[in-house]
């Protein structure tokens, strides 16, 4: 049987237990016609060389708090009824096509689910020389989001002050540690004391801050003494209206998500926008996946830095598919600390 | 003597006559030294070598509101007992330096007083091919601020929809017919259905929507049935919240200012920034005091097009400098329609 979780219903608001269901369907063969194929990321051509591949690690990621709503988006939503969407590292157990044997080790979108069965467009074998699910993480969507966002639209500068919230998250220690070779003061801002001090003491960074603190609008000030330069945002909210208090002229900001904002179930206002009028910042939204041309680049430069540990990362796993949910939900609410990956198999 | 209008007081909100004091000051003479001279905008050099000129025309700017007030901003505020700032356009009375004689037509920073000295640093000689009031108007501050932000920050491509708030006035004019000679659809929203009228008939927009109807959101989403690619944002509040639901995948917002916010006492919200993310969407604050250097280029395109009559402009002339502070007071209510310039003098 192949185990699926599938999105049952759309939440109105923070997801619970209930948007999920468990099913076990059938075992996809080789045989699956390429309409079927479709379904999990299969680019259905004419010539039909299917790979059959087990699941090892899912990927849990907030952009998929949106693909389980039907508003207005940049990708169109999970179906109900359908497994689940997400970056998936899997292991090849059959193939009828020659660019992959059994036992390689594939990069893929394959979603929420045991096995899967494509032609293989959509995925990419994996080398074995460091740990394979960073392909999920530092060397993957979340690393090459940090990458792409900070050094594409922020355009640092050897001297300035690069901001990041969810500095402990998968995106975030990127952004702070790629700030921190550029020759760049890092400052993160994180949701408890435990992961500032892993931000600092382990990433790196010069100075991290707690958000639920009292005197957080303080302490921030107080972490960026010359003001900032780039604000790296995945948060919304509270946090941007106190980071912008302290733009200096020029300042560039990333948006990168609005993670406080994503369950929100009435309209929820922003920043006042003046402290961008006065100092001449922006703000630009992006979506990681408009800038695969910038994978190569990505690739070559973080791949060296992971392996010689000048760029660490960490990863909270999950053991089972079954946990897939509550993890996720956890995800929205800041419950992880690090890279949340679901070990559906071992290898 | 010397006819001022100088700030009485800060105000609290919406300005009113008592924040302003009009005051009959000593003539200022060439030989007031250096240190007098640099508060009318002189750069005092070694050489002492003074214009004496009489104001006859002074430009009424929203941003004059932000100098009101001693809050963090991009520039000093007026002094409380100084003469209001302002552009100016002024004849020459007597001058000792070479550059300037008596007669000649400068534009100038002399703000909201009937005469004012200076060694000329500040000052450009006018040729009078043009009305000279079009230097405070459509070739002056408002028309470079239209020029560098739809072209530098927007960059308009032929067939774009560009939204611009404030149609009617100084800058918002001139960005939509910029936009038309780059082939653009220019919509615009303004405040009557006569400031309505105007931009489509005289000035040649495509649209424009009165933002004080019913059914504005309804009205601008059927007059941009492409989407919105550019939005120069002039007033912020409930007109931004509502083009942002328009924006197109990669569209441009140059913010210029937010008069509807200018006037607060208390703090104001902004717009919810999920559009930016989703449409990939950039909001970039400027200045057009940093942009000095596009002045040439500006002049080169806009004069001709100005005097061929391919850019239209309309002057909204008060007549006197104790007229200034109701007129002002007014502009930040919508109540001028054109450029709000007061005749100081008549030449």
């Amino acid at each position: 049987m192949n185990r699926q979780i599938r999105l049952k219903s759309r939440p109105i608001g923070a997801p619970t237990a209930d948007n999920f269901e468990a099913v076990d369907a059938p075992m996809p063969s080789l045989g699956d016609p390429p309409a079927a194929a479709a379904r999990t990321g299969g680019a259905a051509g004419p010539a039909w060389s299917p790979v059959l591949r087990r699941t090892l690690w899912l990927s849990l990621d907030p952009y998929m708090r949106g693909r389980m709503s039907d508003g207005p988006s940049y990708a169109a939503p999970v179906a109900v009824g359908d497994p689940m969407c997400g970056h998936t590292v899997s292991e090849v157990v059959e193939s009828q096509n020659p660019a992959f044997r059994p036992g390689d080790t594939v990069a893929g979108y394959d979603g929420w689910q045991e096995f899967a069965v494509s032609n293989g467009a959509d995925l990419r074998t994996l080398d074995r020389t460091l740990p394979v699910s960073t392909a999920l993480s530092v060397l993957g969507m979340p690393g090459l989001t940090a990458y792409v966002g900070l050094l594409d639209i922020g355009q640092p500068k050897a001297g300035e002050t690069v901001v990041v919230s969810a500095a402990s998250g998968a995106v975030g220690s990127v952004v702070g540690q790629l700030a921190k070779i550029r020759g760049c003061r890092a400052v993160g801002i994180a949701g408890s004391a435990e992961k500032c001090q892993y931000v600092i003491a382990e990433l790196g960074f010069d100075a991290c801050v707690n958000y639920k603190r009292d005197d957080f609008k303080q302490a921030l000030s107080a972490a960026c003494p010359g003001g900032v330069d780039i604000y790296f945002e995945n948060v919304g909210g509270a946090v941007l209206a106190s980071v912008l208090r302290l733009l200096n002229r020029g300042a560039r900001i990333p948006l990168c998500g609005l993670i406080a904002e994503y369950n929100a179930t009435e309209h929820v206002g922003g920043p006042n926008l003046r402290p961008l009028l006065v100092n001449r910042a922006m703000i630009k939204g992006f979506i990681v996946s408009d800038h695969s041309d910038r994978a190569p680049a990505f690739a070559q430069e973080m791949t060296p830095l992971v392996r010689d540990g000048r760029i660490k990362y960490r990863e909270d796993i999950v053991e089972g598919l079954d946990a897939a949910p509550a993890a996720f939900i956890g995800l929205l609410q800041g419950r992880n600390f690090g890279k949340l990956i679901v070990r559906v198999a071992a290898l």
